[in-house]
């Protein structure tokens, strides 16, 4: 019998669900869509080859099951099979065909688990067709809002009709919500979407917190003038205080570890080669894998927004437009994955805060969450050119078999 | 006799002038047109009154000469009657009227001047009609490129045709070069149109030079990334780097004596709150009373720029697309202004650079030149809210007063 390579055979999946796309580079899969529909089909031949028992819920969450002994709880894995447009074959999708492997190689090497687990698919992650997401797992952990099915895509669809139209039932959505007690935690594998695992030379990373995120819209206010009758000492000059605030939120992020900021969009006005300018609006981000270290990173750049206009003698008009709390996650989990990941590769794994949102800071509304991630080449995502390398994977599927043998 | 309050009557002028405007706020008054023509007739009737002898040249450029004794040379002054769109009642035309309430003032004294004196109202400094400017002292330095008869306007009418509506002969233009030995000198007087006369509490203040100007075009290139998922110390913010840039223009100007140094546009890419900057594209211009300083900055500022995209890995494009260099004004001029000046206000005047090109930066292509500046309240020009202090144009006139009475 000749040794399966489990990587190569995830590759062989995802391809399969790549063509699963709308025209066009890359892959484009939105939710409750005919490519839904398609990968659906894919991923069910997939669970069924694994002995899985498959159901699509309320949410249009695809849903594999292995029983464990009446009445045990559930471990929940997985991820969503959503794509962003022109995106990539991983993000998301290989979450929901590594675990199924991992348990298909449990299968083949005699292992029976002493809980029931789940893979689940969910539908929607990215929110590129809804301006929402996290529905699937929203709605098990029960905090999905209801109004967000009147949400409507760019063809005027509500959320509602586009998923009766799929053959769902929104009015069932409050009946999908677990009980805890029979959910022992989730745990999900997803792309780095960034360089520092690759950077590293490792495989896999162990996830311990997915960042808060707080936005902030800020307008400084000088006064526009003639750059040749402007002498300098007497200028007001917005773009110079925004520079500063910029280099401020720069040094500050550099020298506190986890911590990330980023000036992302800034606009000039009048904004011509021969004006001071007069005005600039830009874009603060601020993301931690804890909220106090966000909070006081807010804070702190406030203050110096402040004495920046204070000196230069500009207005200031500030705004928190947004602020989304980090998801830590279980510490137990946490240390059952490092083991899992070192058991397979001999070397101790690489710890890592999560910079973007993931199913998992949903499902943490539920249940004790665990994130594992994978290297991807150069540190692509949502782009065509993502690639996560079958060795990788391979490693993936290892570490997920790991856990699953000494979780509980 | 009532004493006349000349500035007063200057302001009386002026208020004539701005009514030949199109309509809308401030004044718009562009080269060759009924605006310009109505204006014409305004200056007419004033230069007449002051008895100067009244032509209108091919160049457009209405003249009032006053003779000197027969063959003497003639000191030349003006300024320009044509205006921005929505600009202000000052810019330009009262160079125009000052010089010519100078005159009648002498006149009424009975003062004879051993030498010719011609006040002239070019058509168009501001060039806001045709991409091209300052053809009325081009002609007489013979600088005027012919070509730039073909230009259009934006509703196709080319210059010459445009020049021959107005009852012009563009091919006259190559004869109205003057001759060196037949002009003593030139002197401008205009507002300021920034804020420092104001804010040292003065009238008038004497131009040592026009600054000349560069610009650069500057591209920073790094990499687009997640600011979720891209650490800082793996980061190729281009805004960052443009950050640097523009602080380190700002800091050179405020340690050099009379340089200009502005970032006034700046794009990013791709621009969102949630994307580490990709390509920043700026602008860069540079201003100074002498050329050596100038290039002396331009120089220092592209190594900047070189350094910083070495020290961030960014790719840095630098392009100078445009020099004009520095009109120094003649010391035995500046001398003789600042003499009139002091004898007027019984205190030492302020000498200062002048950021913005005028009328005299061409006319010093024919012969020496000097320039004065009037203070401007709230150093507001090129709109509606353009002031300039009767006082002021009083002190103006008094300063051409004193230095028609000791020129030559």
């Amino acid at each position: 019998m000749t040794k399966t390579n489990w990587g190569a055979l995830a590759q062989h999946w995802l391809d399969r669900l790549a063509a699963c796309s709308e025209p066009g580079p890359g892959v484009t899969r939105l939710p409750f869509t005919p490519e839904h529909r398609a990968a659906l089909g894919v991923l069910t031949e997939l669970m069924e080859q694994a002995g899985l028992a498959v159901h699509l819920d309320a949410a249009g969450t695809l849903i594999g099951r292995q029983d464990g002994p009446e009445g045990a709880p559930a471990l929940l894995m997985g991820s969503h099979q959503d794509s962003v447009r022109e995106g990539g074959a991983y993000d998301g999708i290989m979450g929901v065909v590594l675990p199924v492997l991992a348990l298909m190689k449990l299968r083949q090497d005699g292992v029976a688990l002493p809980f029931a687990v789940e893979v689940l698919a969910f539908a929607d992650e990215e929110g590129v067709r809804f301006p929402t997401a996290l529905m699937g797992p929203r709605a098990l952990a029960g905090t999905f809002d209801m109004a967000a099915l009147d949400l409507r895509d760019r063809d005027g669809i509500s959320l509602r009709r586009a998923m009766e139209d799929f053959g769902l039932n929104p009015d069932a959505l409050p009946a999908l919500k677990r009980r805890r007690a029979q959910v022992l935690g989730w745990i999900e594998i997803h792309l780095e979407q960034g360089p520092v695992l690759e950077a590293a030379a490792q495989d896999i990373g162990i996830v311990t917190s997915i960042c808060g995120i707080e936005r902030h819209m800020i307008t400084l206010t000088g006064t526009a003038a003639h750059a040749g009758t402007m002498p300098m000492h007497l200028r007001r000059d917005a773009l110079a205080g925004a520079a500063e605030l910029t280099l401020a939120a720069e040094t500050l992020a550099r020298e506190t570890g986890g911590l990330l900021a980023t000036v992302g969009a800034l606009q000039v006005r009048p904004g011509v080669v021969n004006a001071v300018p007069g005005e600039v609006a830009l874009t603060l981000e601020i993301r931690a894998p804890d909220d106090a270290m966000r909070e006081r990173a807010g804070g702190a750049l406030t203050q110096a927004a402040h004495d920046i206009a204070n000196r230069r003698g500009l207005r200031l008009d500030i705004t928190r437009t947004y602020a989304q709390p980090a998801t830590p996650c279980s510490a137990q989990i946490i240390e059952r994955l490092s083991k899992s990941v070192e058991a397979g590769n001999r070397e101790a794994p690489q710890h890592m805060a999560s910079g973007a949102t993931h199913d998992t800071s949903a499902m943490a509304g539920l249940c004790p969450v665990g994130m594992l991630f994978t290297a991807c080449r150069d540190g692509i995502s949502h782009h065509p050119d993502e690639d996560v390398p079958v060795a990788a994977m391979s490693s993936g599927i290892r570490a997920l078999e790991a856990c699953l043998r000494q979780f509980q």
